[in-house]
């Protein structure tokens, strides 16, 4: 679901991390929480960085779902130039597996703050839900969305390992 | 400033973990954002944990932090058993330099996230941050406090390298 | 072979760890143990976490075998709510290939000890024989059988490389 | 406590690793369990190492413990000759802070297992409380000691972290 | 030597990163190259960053020095913002050593290139020494001068190792 | 492009590298960069090494580019014996995905630099790159050059993810 | 080339390491060097090690090459029990890439010795060929051997990265 | 023991690797094995390496161990360049602890062997023991000084960790 001004952003540094970014978009489509979705590269597109980081909290985001791989600066930069949340998901890269896209987002300096979900689709997954935790604390309606979420989540748990 | 039904819970495996988590603390008072901080053992006080996390909601908290060291369980497990968005501070580990605390709050599966912060003091202060983020927006007086500090911490960075 | 009240529980995180935890399964089989296996996740099943663990002495279960990948927290908790001996198998992860899982597991603080044994397939095969060591201490018939098991592995190594 | 025929074998690579073991026979000698602890290095001494473990079931041991460091080869080479179960304790190393120790003992291949616990003081302290809960599950009255351990253990966490 | 237009630009993350970056200060000293030496943080002045990196070309720079700690995205997001060439230097950080720092310096994505040097004061002394050999393309003088230094430094070099 | 007295030298340890390393190739032929592709195995070469790396600066070279992969010595040993600019490109390695050659390559001794890039292919364009603005500091049109390029890349940046 | 009274023998711990260690034997082949080589399991096959070690110097062998995966404890256990130079070869594991295989080799305590290779079949024909180059020592004729395999390969490396 | 022609030579890259290397020079004093020792920086000194390891089998030389740290190329440049065997020890570095020296030592390519030992300390004192045990091959008397060595070592070794 997208909408104008879409209380979240995803933003991800190429169309390569989408196949991992789709999980935060699905889960929000899940909870009916509006969200934009667009390609900013720090380090290719650092102007267009600037002006969505800086313009988000104006233009009516209230938390940022940044995704990026191998030296993965987005969600950082993201965070020094707004004052929203800003959940960072670490796409696994291809040498490393995303252990250099997790020390690039989660080893922050104090002072600005990424809140840092797991390597790859988990990741992205959880960001959404995290992201929805923050909207639900004034949302009622989407608190319930996302009560009956977690609910369905633990019933469809099966006993039976072999399915 | 810690007060009856604190906006922010502080929760931590061990004292010995109040050296790193005290800094989340101090940046909330900073804020004037009260909380609770109390020592809660997911492995030593299970039962507490429990309670804690099935009533932090209940008990009008809004955003949990947790530090934790080592095979650190404290931040997921909480998660998993509160709606609120919780904040995971991994704390420096003797043998290992926090690089098991970092792994075991961030790779969370899909489903239940905790929104990592960086390894000791660093992510004790920006979880306190992130934190205020998350009630700053709604909470007006709170933004501007927010951005008063970020502004105050940009201006507070020398020039000259040499101090 | 699995009975009411089997000495032996294999629990794991989710379904997708069968085809790793089936393993100690199929060692318990060979060596005639009776098990029960079933699915509990620590994160989005605390509930049945918290029933089982707690109850897992009374139930009459002697040893417990938990395995769990990434942030691997289910031995750990297991351990937390039981006096039984915990056996912990880290599940290979995607990313990380289990340095998480193995970390998670093995890193526990001192008080509550998860005996961990190694990433993957070997690790659930040799939870399943150090169960098996633990219940022999106290079973002559089942010193034999393992005894005879591990005789039977002695002569099948093949002296010729090329088999 | 030291016995003739101790339930328990506490066994080390060198001298050197005594201050982390010792906690291991600190807490046998809380829980009143008889330990024996000795020098067996897998590398210096072989013999020594082929005769005890070769031995250990038939003097009267029950459980052993093995800490080594570095290229720990103690517990698996331990385990490789007694149908014991086997403990093992990653003494934390001087270059590599414990993880090869961890590795090396951890990563045994299927067949012969090593429960492993975690690097340096905490891993000791855990091995004994294990090594005592499998003796538990035919000694009730140690049952009912380690009960007794581990509730003083859950009161004695304080609720302050201030202390 | 400081001057007006200095052909190389050391910049830093923060104060603290001074005792590792002036080891280059050093070296363009003895090789009498002026440079300027500033402290811009990427994430606590993104302004300052941009107004330095989009400017350091048309402000006569020659090579821009970059050194950061920990999730350091000073060295790449200034080469995202100049078409000048970008050295990065590493700074140990606290818990993890400066793994933290190289990784996210180096794995930048193809596009941006930083030419990253050795974690900490080695890497300091090599940026300025990179540096000045990338200016030595066109000036002789500096070559002669350049040459010279690695001469002496082949002529220190004890033969007995007892010094 | 290759010419006689190519400014560039791009050399490698194996022509198993060469699937990494004609990724600067490429770059350099889109900015009509000259450059020589050549062999060098420092440990099989030796000869061939000493004399390509003592000459590079005679023969015309500017700037060279060398990969290697595992214990990758090609790079620090071309920069031992040439006062040229060195850039050096971790080939992805079999076991440890290129960790092996990071290291080998970027923990350079103080006295002697190498700028190291990303492992494999990201790693290889952008030595092109950053050879390319070295050169470009004192050739115009190659400036010219470089910057359309980079302007191309940033407005080849697709807005949408979904391509 | 097998012969009675081989001076090499290649060991292995399981059938599944032959794919990499046969990469020792053909080298050996090449120089037509005698070796032996079989099957011993320091874990399954522990009095096999005892008798072979121990036997191995009177046996008639020189050097030893001992290839093992995971906790690889065949190397440093066989070394501890002979006279002869022992050469390790981390067999790349499942889980972790060989680095566990590569710690639990090298990481020998001080006293005993094992000179430990590359992961994986680099490794396994450099010990051949180290083994060889010991052998040279006091038989000219593979000296000669030797020096005529390394003049070829040094022949041999193309000097034109297309092939 | 220092002598003209002594058979093992000792090389490192700085004097500050002495307070390591030494521990291999006290082995071979204790066993009456003459060698020299000597500084040979692969970076800063290349043509002492040249001059030194094409020249070494020549001066009468029968093996080299060789200690460096960080991007520790001078085991495997020496190996590179003489017919002999090549013991290497990786010193312990400042920010990785010798990671980086063991990765940059062990992961040599098939062709060019390098007898790896243990990080630091350990490593330098079991290359001296690996070195005379080459040796020991083809003199006897050092043979049996070896034995008495390994014998006196194995009687050391106390049977009570408490010393």
């Amino acid at each position: 679901m997208t909408a104008k001004t879409a209380p979240i952003a995803i933003i991800m540094g190429s169309t390569s991390d989408w196949p991992t970014m789709e999980h935060a978009a699905n889960i929000l489509d899940d909870l009916q929480v509006a969200y934009e979705a667009k390609v900013i590269s720090a380090h290719r597109t650092p102007d267009r960085l600037y002006d969505f980081a800086t313009g988000a909290a104006k233009a009516g985001h209230k938390v940022i779902i940044a995704g990026a791989g191998g030296a993965a600066h987005l969600p950082g930069m993201a965070a020094s130039m707004t004052p929203l949340p800003v959940l960072g998901v670490p796409v696994e890269s291809k040498a490393l597996s995303g252990m250099d896209s997790l020390l690039s987002i989660a080893q922050m300096p104090g002072g600005v703050p990424v809140g840092t979900l797991a390597i790859g689709k988990s990741g992205a997954k959880n960001a959404a839900l995290l992201a929805a935790a923050i909207l639900a604390l004034s949302d009622e309606a989407l608190a319930k969305q996302l009560n009956d979420w977690r609910s369905k989540q633990t019933e469809s748990v099966a006993h039976d390992p072999k399915g």
